[in-house]
């Protein structure tokens, strides 16, 4: 035989199992966008070139996937290449419709992206996103829906979680401060791997990024603010007295933590002055979640942007945005044995014959209970008693209506219980009780 | 201010609108598929070229979108390629995972795939294909099955159609009988566009690929069979009496047409023996489905094949398969003016505050209402009445609760019927029970 067909590296294939319980954490995180007025849009899986380059930095470009030209131009540079993320394509999109589109924007895109990293565990090179906007208002009540969004999908899926929030603002006036207002994204990049890598090496790395050790000094009591969030806010305030931009960080982390209150979110969350998010477009609040019982980082992030739309020649549309991370949802689902159990059958009910007539007989019944809205299929040839059973075992098929011609003769067939292996001769009415149940 | 940004020709953005009129298409054939027992499974939209190249024909590997390899290989020879149908990742699929699939395989697939066609009118380069396939088996409940889906899809839509079937086997027996066996593929390919171009243009094909005056004379009674579904069968079972493959065909035509009357199936289906069907892996029933009132030619195809894995190293496994064309489905929904008139907007009411202590006190109605389960909005900041009233317009919002400081005294809101501009205040329970209705 030929040598086994494959797919390319850092893609995959998903079967009907993985696809049921993919389908559960999208439909779980659609319907939770959807009761917050939040409508769906796709924007197309190859973009101009000239859309994408230049957005993701350096490393970004060296990661996009670059299609082809056709035909006459294939000789040439290509001109098109393939999503690398939702946000670049919803910026576009709003700057190419704003004619058409009524702000505030509230969208939502679920979608595959695609990305030429090096393929690991947990990391592939097609995976989807599932993005959550509203754009054209400055409102802090964008955030507040964002996180209350966060509290609802965590809890339909039963994960715990703890939201982590901080404000860009504020950072940048703790670059202020400090007498290094140019290097707000190098702190924030070096900090942002408190978690990881520990003081000691932020401090080394913020050093090799241009800091003097005055400068990181001056840092230190920053990254050891703790206490409540009142106490952190009220240290801040303190810290920051010099700071503009800063004050107006802890003004709106202020605000949004007394919408928070006020609207009772159940939700734990912490404000995390360490946390910083590595993309450079985020402006004000950002955010990240953390799934509480699973060693896997962060499953869900974002923040508010002020220009994301002044790249495509359409300046100051603020926005604020989260992201889901289906795979890493889907992982910790998988870890903590989370996925309801029915999920994995849709079928109700097998119908198995054995001979032409039976087939037939059966073909009648299956046809009756498909109208009445139930899932049913028939093994279409009259295989042999193991074949078929052998079947329904596989796919996880809880009943299976046997029929031969004495069942034919009474107008009835025999229903098997797969799991007790109990059978009852049962007529339509009975079966349709019994299956349903 | 910079050019407006766009998208490669030949793609598409979709809106919210025309994205909860593609859901309803995509959720309507998803949920018949499913009451089928047909499983869903979801293959990379990139390919391996090796799985691609030589499947489509001289013309389709020309059309095939081929991905640039990133990194050190970036000046080799492309190596992947975009989805150019389901099918043949379906095959690649069977073969690849055979150990794991108990046949007989119902699988069903809805996703984009890829085709660098010249763009024009109502074809795209990227579109989406619903694809429905038993694999494993050569029961005619297959066919019978498809077309008892093809019946309740376009029921639940609304569409009026018919089913054209003829069966591969019949037209070798022709090519056998007229004696040209080696010419089956062109014979069907020229009597395929007999509708399009008439029987001259027909004729005239035939002799240029090569059929002799007398071969196209003995062609012609063929072409001109008509009567009921029996007349045409037994016109067919007498000239095709020399060929085996022939008589095979009507035989299991004829099974077919029984199952179908058996069934009670209501569709208007038609056994078309000028209907050939392009592709060449098809060996028994092929269909085409026409709306009957718009122009648009095919809306649904698909058929038997008796080697489509074989390509890929497993042969003689016998399989069925049809594919809904869901942009075709759209333009002839819209055409026929037969979307759910309620698909427009999904939010159910919009809360319109004129102040920052107003919209706290909304925010508190909003999140019970949507503790209900209701779809309801606010608007983030308290712009003026006119702003906001123009927003709930654009997004066809049906009810606005309107809050100010009189309202949150008596605990109720301002509720405003959109359609009939009809004021009234209400409590919570009142609200609820009116939205709801």
């Amino acid at each position: 035989m030929a040598q086994k067909p494959s797919i390319p590296k850092g893609t995959r294939d998903f079967g009907q199992v993985e696809m049921a319980r993919r389908n559960y954490i999208f439909d779980t995180i659609k319907g939770v966008f959807q009761l917050y007025g939040f409508q769906q849009i796709e924007t197309p899986a190859m973009e101009n070139l000239s859309t994408l380059m230049g957005k993701y930095g350096e490393e970004g470009d060296k990661l996009l996937f670059r299609i082809q030209n056709s035909g006459e131009k294939a000789a040439l540079a290509p001109e098109k290449g393939l999503r690398y993320d939702l946000t670049v394509p919803f910026a576009r999109y709003v700057v190419q419709h704003r004619e058409e589109i009524s702000f505030p924007f509230k969208r939502f895109q679920i979608q595959p992206v695609w990305r030429a990293d090096r393929p690991q565990k947990g990391r592939y090179r097609e995976f989807y996103q599932c993005d959550v906007d509203v754009i054209g208002s400055d409102s802090l009540v964008g955030e507040l829906e964002l996180i209350q969004i966060v509290e609802e999908v965590y809890r339909r899926l039963g994960i715990n979680v703890c939201l982590h929030i901080n404000n860009r603002k504020v950072l940048a006036g703790i670059a202020e401060v400090i007498g290094a207002p140019d290097k707000m994204v190098d702190i924030t990049v070096a900090i942002d791997k408190l978690d990881k890598i520990g003081v000691e090496a932020v401090n080394a790395e913020l050093i090799e990024r241009g800091l003097n050790a005055e400068q990181v000094d001056k840092l230190q009591p920053i990254l050891n603010i703790s206490g409540s969030t009142a106490d952190k806010l009220n240290a801040l305030r303190i810290i920051l007295s010099d700071s503009e931009t800063g004050i107006k960080g802890v003004a709106e982390l202020e605000t949004l933590f007394g919408l928070i209150e006020a609207t009772g979110v159940q939700l734990n969350i912490e404000l995390d002055l360490c946390l910083a998010r590595g993309l450079n477009y985020y402006t004000g609040a950002i955010f990240e979640v953390k799934a509480l019982d699973a060693q896997i980082g962060s499953i869900t992030g974002g923040g508010r942007y002020d220009n994301l739309t002044g790249i495509f020649g359409l300046p100051n549309v603020s926005g604020v945005g989260i992201s889901f991370g289906a795979d890493r949802i889907y992982d910790v689902l998988t870890e903590l044995d989370l996925f309801p159990k029915k999920l994995q059958s849709s079928t109700q009910i097998l119908f198995a014959a054995f001979g032409e007539e039976e087939l037939r007989y059966a073909l009648q019944w299956v046809k009756a209970l498909r109208a009445e809205g139930m899932t049913v299929e028939v093994y279409p040839e009259p295989a042999k008693m193991k074949k078929q059973m052998g079947y329904a075992d596989a796919k996880q098929i809880p009943f299976v209506a046997i029929v031969g011609g004495d069942e034919m003769t009474q107008n009835k067939v025999m229903l098997k219980e797969m799991e007790s292996g109990n059978q009852q001769l049962v007529d339509m009415q009975e079966l349709i009780k019994k299956v349903s149940r």
